[in-house]
């Protein structure tokens, strides 16, 4: 895995080299994606210009035996916010790519005309093919055409209609054990860039590869055998996420007061027992779905799911806790069957879940249709899929819409959709959403941990103290678990067991013959921000942009009354480390 | 002319209050629309929420005598581009408002609910009405509605539909001396300023007032002829302008290689001369029309016109050399009597024209309609005035619509249009382009002047030498001039003749009792600036905004076959004085 594959999409016919990783030696994941996207594309490029590029890297211990290591890393100038993005999606990509022996792909270039092109990848080189017959097909028309090839030992990398038709909100599909496009790079638009790159998939063929050997078996073995155990006795990581899958957080987070209902208008959900994970579990169970499955092999956790029909039909996989969010209580829909057939249409499209549920609030706040219209939901997401008017603005993501309606209230942060914790009675999260380099995620530094479920320490919620400090050592252990290619939930078990923290510094240092300590990993982090934050100050970020938008300081929050009100001048402190 | 009126429209009935100008005291027009707003509104706050102001304020010399006196400045947090506004208006507005005693109106507040108001304003005080059935009326159906209450004596300042929809190209109007909504703020959207503060229309009933007296009658009297024949001598100002109006540069553009067709694909366009200033005299004169008019009482330059249709009737004001282009070689519309419709609807609906038919040409590369369809620009901007979902894409600016076609040949600097001048072929105006804290905007620095002109000196527009320069000194010295009420033509004159740059600082010595030399006029345009471009940097803008998009230095542009090579570091001496 020591490989940059890189296919230029410049002139009649796209052309594939191979180099080493060279200076990117030692980086996988996010490291390796951010590094490359800081030194390689202009930050003033356009995001859909040809100076930008699109990496695919999967995670230092992805393709070993290592369990959990199964996370891709997807890295550009994002279309979405105008700065670096790294978008990570589980499915079965970052194992078969290591497999593969490539550290990354790297799609770059400048697209000559509006052909769309096939790229295959195996243990016998890559093909790259124009075909025109894909144009406009969505992720699941692309799995029939394509399932046979990859289902069995591959994985397909792909952009729906979204992607192709280079809408802000668009992701690139992961395709799951099963062979369905049902994980996702979602956040920030990378799909518009593969798809201004013409690339519409790519088939990553694994027949012939074996899992990764690492530099010391025996020592990551124990290691190994000892992560997996962490794991396995952590009662979020063992016992939560695999009963309920990450929507075991709905009631928690109603509960708490921080559950954004109504475009982020209260905090609690009068009908939340109606899409909690609990009745989600067994609504999946009595029609004979399965509620516990793993999103890519070698998975411990399982939090992933099927969701059938009530005459036991496929509809979606398993929603997750942010997509039964932003389709569901944040548009005051209450109904599991719209929002999972909600959920297909993203996959199917390949749209971001949490981008376009925050969207349809927007919508519903400028009164393009009622809080609670499942049905007209649907209808929304079906315009963006097919590019009509509607669906282009749409489909230009949350900030996007409030800009054509005229609308303030567009809960963004760097031009990209909040998640599912509402700032002001999560505060923690309100910092991470006001300062990370990749604009309003969650995943980069999830404080609701120690704010609401006591993972890694306390702080409470409510109150603005404390939150910054938390924020910020969450947004560095969360870059160098984003390089490792583990699935970020491995941190609930990490937080708490000291053991288990170090069992992952075992691994890393079994696999590649190395003795970092904790601290390493925590310089690691912190390069990687650097890195990030280096871009973004040269694409015209300032700490104008660490900011929540005004009236999540100005409008207090039910239940707790209350508003964001860590001070500006805390915000500036967080990468003061 | 020394009373601020505050129009507060929160709670259930906006309050009105007045007070003395006090630490504004000494500024007018740009230089007190843009101290006021950046005292008084929070940088980080959304245009359209509670806390953004808009604030109209006429010139220095506004309500005066003084030849050409007569620009109104309205100033906010622009909705386009998120950074201080100041945009500027011909028309009645600006006289009447002065010699009703007022040095600004601010419109401030938060709005609740959706009912509109009407504001009318005379010697007799202030009165504020609900007026519900004024909802989604054009500016010209609210000229047939109020025009008897102001036509005689008095002006409306209005929003047509689009600033009622808060769309970020949008604008308001300012009637003209027949009391027709053909002069517009036009720029920077504070049309949806107006509209988010639920104000549809304000009539300005000027019976009773008088000429402002000057302090030194006689020195003003002998100022004002001397400025005034200054303007007639030359040749811009008294041949140029009253002849053909603001279109004879479409021919002297075009040759010069700078006129930007389709979406600034080329810099020359083949059916030039369907569209010239002469032409359009000449069809406007063989119709009976007027192509020598003046856009508000005591103008001696007369650049406007009135544009009849084959039968005699009126379709619109002459449109503007901005407009024909715009409407016309941009999308390679080379019909006149369509880019006249397309004026009339602009106008109406309340839309700019320079960001409407940008956004029109980028909607032409996005392939949504064929370079040349006059029909279908027409049509397109229908859909904007009645905010179809198309309309709201469109209505949303150029920066938008790219965004949502997913196009990366957006013409913008800071989310706003260039106008007609390809800054490859016209440095010194890309230079202008680039800097401006107002976006892409032409008036804020005219370096067509030396560059194409050969007035005010002279620097070869196809190199990147002398341009930073020149952009700094015109930026400087209009920032002056859009502070006294003065139209920006006098600039022509102004820049060729020493004596008529003397007699405009004589007036505004003799009006105000002052002693002002040229520095102090310098060191006014430069505080002006500066205060804009603190309001910026707080706003987040820094040096990477100050930047055209990338194509222009990577495409190059015929028949010069030149691309933009101002370099950055010299870009970001603009301000540096």
């Amino acid at each position: 895995m020591d490989t940059i594959l890189r296919i230029d999409v410049s002139g009649d016919q796209p052309k594939t080299s191979k180099e080493p990783l060279g200076k990117y030696a030692g980086l996988g994941g996010r490291a390796l994606t951010s590094a490359l996207i800081n030194a390689e594309v202009p930050a003033d490029c356009h995001p859909l210009g040809p100076e930008n590029k699109l990496v695919f890297a999967p995670g230092l211990l992805s393709g070993t035996a290592a369990v959990n290591s199964g996370r891709l890393s997807v890295g550009c100038k994002s279309p979405l916010t105008g700065g670096i993005k790294e978008s990570n999606s589980g499915g079965q990509g970052a194992q078969i790519l290591a497999r593969l022996g490539y550290a990354a792909i790297v799609l770059e270039g400048e697209r000559s005309g509006d052909d769309l092109y096939l790229v295959r990848i195996s243990t016998e080189g890559v093909r790259v093919e124009k075909d025109n017959s894909l144009k406009m097909l969505t992720n699941y028309q692309l799995m029939e055409k394509f399932k046979d090839e990859y289902q069995k030992n591959g994985c397909m990398l792909s952009i729906g209609t979204a992607g192709e038709m280079r809408m802000a909100n668009s992701t690139v599909a992961v395709t799951d054990p099963e062979g369905r496009p049902t994980r996702h790079a979602g956040r920030g638009g990378v799909g518009a860039v593969m798809g201004s790159k013409g690339i519409k998939a790519v088939i990553l063929d694994g027949t012939g590869t074996k899992t990764l050997q690492p530099k010391d078996p025996e020592a990551f073995k124990a290691a190994n055998k000892a992560f997996g155990e962490g794991l396995k006795k952590h009662a979020v990581t063992g016992e939560g996420l695999p009963a309920y899958g990450t929507n075991v957080l709905t009631n928690i987070i109603n509960e708490a007061g921080g559950y954004p209902t109504y475009n982020f208008q209260s905090g609690r959900y009068k009908d939340i027992e109606k899409i909690s994970g609990e009745t989600q579990a067994e609504l999946e169970t009595s029609r004979g779905g399965n509620p516990t499955h793993g999103c890519h092999r070698g998975c411990v956790m399982r939090c992933s799911g099927d969701f059938l029909d009530k005459d036991g039909n496929f509809v979606s996989k398993q929603p997750e806790y942010e997509t039964v969010w932003a389709h569901g209580g944040n548009c005051g829909i209450c109904d599991l069957d719209a929002i999972a057939k909600l959920d297909f249409l993203d996959d199917d499209y390949g749209l971001d879940t949490i981008e376009m549920g925050a969207t349809i609030g927007v919508a519903m706040e400028a009164g393009l249709l009622e809080f609670g219209d499942a049905e007209g939901a649907i209808k929304l997401v079906q315009e963006v899929g097919q590019g009509t008017p509607m669906g282009r603005i749409l489909g230009s993501g949350t900030a996007g819409t409030a800009k054509a309606f005229g609308v303030e209230r567009a809960p963004v942060v760097k031009g990209q959709a909040l998640p599912a914790y509402d700032p002001r009675a999560v505060k923690g999260i309100g910092v991470t959403y006001a300062t990370s380099p990749m604009g309003g995620d969650h995943t980069a530094g999830y404080a609701v941990t120690a704010n609401i479920l006591k993972v890694g320490g306390e702080v409470d919620p409510l109150k603005p103290e404390g939150q910054v400090e938390l924020s910020r050592n969450l947004q560095i252990a969360t870059a160098a678990v984003d390089s490792t290619g583990m699935c970020l939930f491995i941190a609930f078990a990490v937080l708490d067991q000291p053991e288990t923290f170090q069992a992952l510094i075992d691994l890393l240092n079994a696999c590649y013959g190395l003795s970092l300590s904790a601290d390493d990993v925590t310089e690691l982090g912190k390069s990687i921000l650097k890195n990030e934050r280096d871009f973004n100050e040269r694409a015209g970020f300032t700490k104008a942009h660490d900011r929540l938008p005004r009236y999540f300081m100005r409008e207090s929050l039910e239940p707790h009354k209350v508003t964001f009100d860590v001070p500006d001048q805390e915000l500036d402190q967080v990468f003061n480390w």
